[in-house]
């Protein structure tokens, strides 16, 4: 088996640094938009087969070092009672306001809820046979916590930093409620064969240091001590976070990932070592002709320096007009680098 | 004349902290709702008269110590060819993405396109008569580019980054185009009455260090400096920039505002008293209920310390949902502690 990625995450050495793209397996893929063309998101979502076809499809096209499942962070909510549409953007049919709402939470169990995201995991694993691991992923309490509240993605999430104003008891119940939440929907895709998890706290970064100390980092933790028994790597990525990166570091994750905002080299400064960094080329690059793309990628391997721990990536998902052609100069660049220091 | 937020500018003593409020003539005062539905808001910005209205509103129902002209930071685009709409988020025509357009631009000066700005300072000067110091502003060169490449609001801007990658000198040929359209832009401000201006630069964040220091920085930089011999006291905000904090001091601006990510006493360590802080409670905090509201503006009072340079602010635009009784209570918090510190 392909295990840079895994020994990368342990900062073990490698032979050439591993690389895989979030959203590898999306609307960029000519692929990916055809398949759309028949069948709509929650679909793709909760239908193994087809979510095991998307995931697929960048490790078809492309030298990746992991295939990730397709699923989406918010599907476990609705073992909230959430009503969850995509038109396209994510909404939730009745954001949660009230203390009272949050104390009447009566979450069922995330493998009733989601059992298809396992399913998908299993067949995913199956049918890699090996060439690559599977890496599976959640999103972070406070990144639900902030849809949850929210509704909607909204440019700062007012709802929930208004919450922590009115009523911070009430965010630290919601925000355990959702850490177990986050641990059962991880357990299910490990115990289904994902052999690394990622967490997304896509909207950690909207929070002052003392804030992001007392809510997200706790929960977080939560979720990610009662993954330890398993012994499998997991990532933590809270992009625009460059303001908390060293308490970004001390989640109990392997790895961090890092945004284009933050250099890797300073990430590897600050974080003194003790864990691993995957990231951080700018999506927008990738909208740059192939020769800059070369160029960008392999200023990153080189922020990123020849310490092992070092997975390769986009510093956030790849940009939906991304040409192929890009991701195809991303790849040599990796390849390159392997060749040049061999 | 009230001076105390010219003198705070200045980082000389006061009797209390000055308080303005970002976007405080706007959509949470009911009168301001009234008067937009029965005028839309370019013609609002285009009529001087209507322009003063909405500035005053605020300073008549609050005890604010400055009040700001209503306008819009996109509004001198239109020296460069722009067609600007607003539906209600501001959309352009047809945005810049070649090396080609951008070489080709060539501005009208801005004191024939917008010459209603410089009229509703000079209007809203006179209305006031002293009361308060009327505040002139502008978009950053960075921000005025961000909006111009993308053509509308775009979580993370994703086409000015691509042109970072794909043509560094052509963004730098944009930015000193508009560096001299923002100087232009505050010179018939404070020519028509202006006692400070602010330079909003609102998505500067999205960028790393490095390119902050390549772009967004040198940009600022040159439109500060062709406002010093004026001698009016100038303030640079880029929010979610706490990473680039240190940078951000030395724009020549004399005040930095601070979004509320970042703590004020914090920011005071990082910029070492260099520069006077402007802000920062969170205005979701204003969507909690009055004694949470006076909790939180005594903390961030607390926050700025007793040494001179603080104007009390929100750390971003107040939200459109907000009580009148929150801003009461806000201004009621900074007026307590005048009496305390007494």
């Amino acid at each position: 088996m392909n295990d840079r990625f895994l020994r990368a995450c342990r900062r073990e050495s490698v032979d050439r640094t591993p690389l895989w793209i979030m959203r590898q397996a999306g609307r960029y893929l000519p692929e990916y938009r055809e398949l759309r063309a028949r069948v709509d998101f929650l679909t793709l979502c909760r239908t193994p087969e087809l979510a095991v076809e998307a995931s697929l499809m960048p490790i078809r096209r492309f030298d990746l070092d992991a295939a990730i499942v397709f699923s989406d962070i918010l599907l476990p909510l609705e073992s909230l009672g959430c009503e969850l549409s995509f038109d396209p953007s994510p909404r939730i049919a009745r954001p949660l306001r009230s203390s009272e709402e949050i104390a009447a939470l009566r979450p069922r169990p995330v493998a009733e809820v989601v059992p298809y995201v396992g399913d998908a995991v299993a067949l995913l694993r199956r049918e890699l046979s090996g060439r690559v691991p599977v890496i599976g992923f959640s999103g972070a309490p406070f990144t639900l916590a902030a849809y949850l509240t929210e509704g909607h993605g909204h440019d700062g999430f007012p709802a929930i930093r208004a919450l922590r104003a009115a009523d911070p008891a009430a965010l630290g119940t919601l925000l355990d409620t959702l850490s177990v939440m986050v641990t059962e929907h991880l357990e299910l895709q490990i115990a289904a064969g994902a052999q690394a998890v990622q967490i997304f706290d896509s909207w950690a970064g909207i929070l002052s240091p003392a804030d992001f100390a007392a809510f997200a980092l706790p929960a977080v933790r939560r979720a990610i001590r009662g993954l330890r028994r398993y012994h499998v790597p997991v990532i933590y990525f809270a992009p625009a976070a460059g303001h908390v990166l060293e308490l970004a570091a001390t989640t109990g994750a392997d790895v961090l990932g890092v945004c284009w905002r933050t250099p890797l080299d300073a990430a590897r400064r600050l974080t003194g070592g003790r864990v691993a960094l995957q990231g951080n080329l700018d999506p927008a690059a990738l909208l740059a002709p192939p020769a800059r793309v070369r160029e960008r990628a392999l200023a990153v391997l080189d922020e990123a320096g020849d310490e092992p721990g070092h997975i390769m990536n986009l510093g956030h998902g790849i940009l939906p007009g991304t040409p192929v052609a890009s991701v195809e100069a991303l790849v040599a660049a990796v390849a390159e680098r392997e060749r040049r220091t061999a």
